[in-house]
Parts: structure tokens; sequence; C-alpha cells
């Protein structure tokens, strides 16, 4: 096989985003054979490819060696599971699914490891992170002490959540900010400094918007080696803040406006702590500016689409597996069920109980949604 | 009277440094007439004073107007209540009492408003903290939303905490950080940005050094409108951060090194939310840095102590009166006591609950503090 035929299902802003890059022709060794939404409008500005209302149909056209996933959340981990078992390869839009019980009855259909199974955490190739993880990997900060992320940079207006019925709502995405905008966050704040091992969080359901789910999220986060963590996100304030923080034996380092600062002692602190005979000592500090190579912040989407082709056609290495997908979906289940039962959440969460907790939420919703058309700036919503 | 004579009592770190002020003649219309410490040694430096091993010696010598108050927190409760019922001027180093029963018990003995009662609250002569709360309390940001404070600039090593049997345990402290690094900052969150009305908080007991009270504190807060605030502080961390940001429906406000920026919107968000049409839009902001008037960082002791004397002399506003001295300690309270049940803590607090919960931990306390003599870099204690 020279070239991958693609089919691209779902072609709401992703999804459209997505289609528009691979026939511009960003993808090399890709082309788009195949594409699928139940709006027949959607698919009409495309020419030259199959159309189908019914993924089923395009699974089993025998157009296409792969799929491209860009449906509303649910849909990820049933036409992913329809399409590992048809033998195609898969690239889904982030969530991976909306709870950990699905992640689990996806992951658990990918049982042949030739088929190719990524997500697109596209935010793993913007140069500020990748160079955050590869220091911290290194060890130069040392054990990690403290993290703290707050990324309020997520403003949406009323319109935004009226502009389709599913959105922020328990049966169309199963949850709000945490599930929508933070998979991303979520996903490189374990990728970069490990799982808690407990969560606990306040979660404000409407606190800034008419919806029935959160769009206001405080948590503290504690580490298996006792370190701990606070998470702050929300799509209510503007312009926001996105600034992280990663404190350890060797002092901070902070990510913010795309810089990465850190502040290094001279001594770990726990040695110092131990041996200054000094009152009100503190340890030597260096103020050191680490460069960010170039490269798109942000990530790039057309990186991952790239490598998930690669590694279909040459074996070589996804920018991020989909089995890696489900932290982020057991981090963000996990803040709204501790915020649900006022409870501190150990992690591993027990994706039954959390399934029926959704389930039972979904059935109580009597949330009437107000839909409205709305304007898209379509080159600010390709998160 | 023309001039205030002044006894200090307790001559520890920060009652030295009051001493030798006040000698240097750094507040006019002040005499040191008289101190008192239990230890004689620490007053052989000074001369020309009457020395008092006991304070209630001092208290009925009839050679002071006022007291300053510098012992370990637990006296300044019971020192304060026999000085203002002496008929005394006070003013007392924060916190003003360990818990909040004793607070309302040394308030109460408060009860001729001729005599003024003061508390240490320096910081709030900081130029950077007193220009914050003028822009928030003038409504520039608008309806507060969120706070943020992350003050880990505390860093303190085991030698510090060795240097003095009473610190960092229940009986000689009451607590660890929140009792004695963190009375101004808890003091400043609230004079600028209001009591919150629910307090969650993880509290590590010793868990950067040997003692048995907290060194870190991750807390989250909720205020009576519904906006929710993240608090975190600790003495186990270097160089430590000490971030304050303060969102409303203008944008945010950011304090870090002593540098105030203001993100201020050109709509109301919540304005702007409702009636945009654009779902990615997000409204025009205006980056704006603030000039913080000259002074001291740190804020001025001596201007407290200036103003205390003023008080009464001229009858002028104290810099802080001892009342408003509870909120911090109250807050204090309440975090360890959302510790130590796991649970969600109602302010106010009951202040008797807490109490029978302090005198529990210290009956329980079975810690064995080794003290060894440490170097101490007298400036940088003075806070």
């Amino acid at each position: 096989m020279d070239t991958v035929r693609l089919g691209v299902i779902g072609l709401g802003n992703m999804g459209t985003g997505h289609c528009r890059g691979l026939q511009a022709g960003k993808i090399p060794r890709a082309e788009v054979t195949a594409i699928c939404d139940i709006n027949a409008k959607a698919m009409e500005p495309y020419e030259g490819v199959k159309k189908y209302a019914d993924s089923a149909e395009l699974i089993r056209s025998g157009e296409v060696d792969a799929v491209l996933i860009a449906t509303p959340h649910y849909d990820h981990t049933t036409i992913g599971i329809d399409a590992l078992e048809q033998g195609l390869h898969v690239l889904t839009e982030k969530p991976i699914s909306v709870h950990k019980a699905d992640c689990e009855r996806l992951i658990a259909a990918h049982k042949n490891k030739d088929q190719v199974f990524g997500v697109m955490f596209q935010m793993r190739t913007d140069p500020s992170f990748k160079k955050l993880k590869e220091v911290i990997d290194r060890g130069e900060l040392g054990t990690i002490q403290r993290t703290n992320w707050i990324i309020t940079t997520w403003f949406r207006s009323e319109a935004y959540y009226a502009s389709g019925g599913w959105r922020a709502t328990w049966r169309g995405e199963g949850g709000g900010v945490l599930l929508n905008q933070s998979p991303h966050t979520l996903d490189l704040f374990q990728w970069i400094c490990g799982m808690p091992s407990k969560v606990y969080a306040k979660c404000d359901l409407g606190r800034h918007h008419d919806i029935e789910v959160e769009d206001d999220v405080h948590a503290l986060f504690e580490y298996p080696n006792g370190a701990r963590g606070v998470f702050v996100t929300g799509t209510g304030e503007a312009p926001g803040t996105n600034r992280l923080e990663i404190v350890g034996d060797r002092g901070q380092i902070v990510l913010e406006h795309g810089k990465i600062h850190f502040a290094r002692t001279e001594t770990p602190v726990p040695e110092y702590s131990k041996t200054t005979r000094n009152s009100f000592g503190t340890p030597g500090t260096w103020s050191i500016d680490i460069p960010v190579p170039p490269g798109p912040g942000g990530g790039s989407h057309e990186e991952v689409t790239k490598r998930f082709v690669d590694a279909i056609l040459d074996g070589t290495p996804l920018v991020a597996g989909a089995e890696e997908g489900i932290h982020s979906v057991e981090l963000a289940n996990a803040m709204l069920y501790s915020a649900f039962t006022g409870e501190t959440v150990d992690i591993p969460l027990d994706g039954a109980v959390y399934e029926a907790k959704l389930m039972e939420l979904i059935a109580a919703s009597r949330f009437e949604k107000k839909v409205i058309e709305a304007e898209v700036d379509f080159e600010a919503s390709r998160m």
C-alpha cells in the first residue's frame, strides 16, 4: 500500500477542518475517498469523494483503509468499535469516549495490533509542551512536589452553546468544559506530571451559561508520592489565564504565554532544608529561560494525521495511541464524580459506577436547549 | 499627653525588631519605657528602660500607656485581655489569637473604645496591596468571579523549626504555616476580596519537615456570590511562588513580583457572552500595567506603630483595628478543620467546636521537639 484511503466521519467544526487539510494535500500519502455526515448539507462542498449518511455504510464500503472520527463524543466509541471490528485503522478526535467504561470497551475492540489506532492529541506536538516534558523526564526538576494548572482561556459565549443541540448536555456530550475543552489539557497534565491517585473537585453546573453541565471547575489532585496539584478551568471568563506551574526538589518551572521559566535551586531543597544552620536562609536560585524550539503553537493536527498515516505505511510511532486517551477521560469523570458526591475520589475510578451516575443524569435531564444559528469564526475553533 | 510610653512584651525576633526601631527614634512621639521577656538575656542589650520578667507586672507598673505584644501567639490573647482590662492601649502582633474563640474573648475585652486596640498588619501598608485594594474597591474589575493566591515563598529550614520549642507545635503555635507565616496573606486576601462563605482544604502535617503541624496547604474557597477561590501555601519549597490573581466581570488582575497587571475587557464578560452571535468570539481586551506607588515592599512595621501612636494621641484611624484580626484566624482554623474532617466548612466557623478540636490535638500530642541553636538572619525574619 502506497497511499492510505481515508474516510472522514462527522463534518462539524473539526471534521471540516481535517477534511479541508487533507483535500489541500497537506498530508502526504493520504487521500480522502469518502465522507460521512447525518447532515447532507455539510457534505455538499466536497467533490470527488463518496458520501454517506451512515457511518456503518462508509466503514463497509471498501472505499477506505482508515477512518478519522470527528463526530460528537459519544459516537467516538460506537463508530470506533465498528471500524476496528471491520479491520480499519482508526484515528479519533478527543475525547476517545465520554466515560471510562466506554473507553475500556473501545480499547478492548483494538484486538489486532496491526491496526493503527490513534487519538488526535495534537497539543502533544506543541513545541513548548514537548520541551517541558523532555525537561521533566530528564529529571532536571527532581521529584515533583506540587503542580498547578489554571486554564481558563476557553471563553465560550451563549451563542456557542446554542449552536448545537448536543452541546453541553449530559446526553449529547456527557459533560461540559471537562469533556469538550479540557481533554487536551488533562492529557498533557498527566503526560507531563503523571496521573494523580486522588481527586477532589467542585464543579459548577451552568454557572456562567444557560447549560446543564459544568462550565467552572476547581480541583485538587493528590499524586502517589504525596505531591499535590490544582486544576482550574472554565468557559466563563475572558481573557482567561493559561499557566502551568510544576514545583520539584530543584525549584519550579512555569509555562505561560508560550515561555518556559525555570527557577532552579543550586541544592536540592530537601537537602538544603536538612543541612543548613540558618533559620531564615534559602537555597541559591538560578533564573533560567528555557528556549522553546520553533513550531506550531497549539500543536499541529496535520502532524498527528501524518504520523497516523506513517504508522500505517511504515510502522513508525504515533503521536498518541488511543489507549492513552483513557487517562484524560478518567480525570474528567473523577472530577465530576467528586463534585456530585462531595467526596475525594480514588484513581483508578470505578468506570461502571460512573457510567451509572451519568446514565442517571441523562435520564433525569429536563433541560430544553435553545438552538440558534450562530456565526463561527472557523480558525478560532480548531482546538 | 504628648508622648506615648510603650511597653514591649516579648523580645523574640519580632519584639527585638520593634524595640530597636523605637529606640532608634523611628516612631515620633513614642518611647519605650519598659520591656518584658521571660528570658533575662534577651533584655540585656537594652538600657534606660524598666525590665520585667512578668507581663502582668509591666502592665501594672504605671510606666506605660500602651503595650506592644510580640510573644508567642497564644499569649496575645491572655496578655492582650490583661492589658485592655488594665486600661492600656494595645498593639498586638499577628495573629491576634490562635483560634476563633480566643479572638472573640480578646475582642470582647475591648470594652472601652477610647482605648486604641490595633494589630500589626503591616502588609496592608505595602503599596502594591494598597493599590490593588483601591482598584478592586473602585469596581474596576466588576464583580469578583474567581480568586487564586499561590504563596509558597515561605521556605523554612529544619533549623528554623528547631530554633524554638514552641514553634510548629499544637501547644506552642496552634498550627504551622497557617498560623505563623500566613496571617498577613489571609488578612490581605479577605481585606481585598472579602470573606469566603465555605472552605475546603487539604493540609499536610509535617510533609516537608519534622514537625507535627501543617507545612503544606491546598484550599478551595467559595464566596457568598458563588465565586470560587484557591489558596496554596507551604514552607517546603524554594524559591516559591507569590502570585495573586483576581478575576472579575471585566477581566483579570494579577499581582506578582510587585507588579500589577490588569487584562481589562472592553465589555463586561457576562454581557458579551449573552449578546454576541459569534460562537468563538471573545471580548476585546486591554493590557494595562497599573503603576505601584513608591513605598516599602512588604509594608512598614513603623507605619503601623506610628499610626497606633497617632490614634492614641490624635484619634486618627489605625492601619488595622484588632477586631479585623479575627478573619485571618477564622480562615486558618476553617482550613485546618476541613482537613481534619474531610468536609467543606461553613463560615462563620463554630469557634467552640474548633477550640475543642485544637485542645484534643494538644492533649494527644506526643511530639518531642529537638531544639538546637540556630543562626538567625535577622532582616529576613521580619515578616
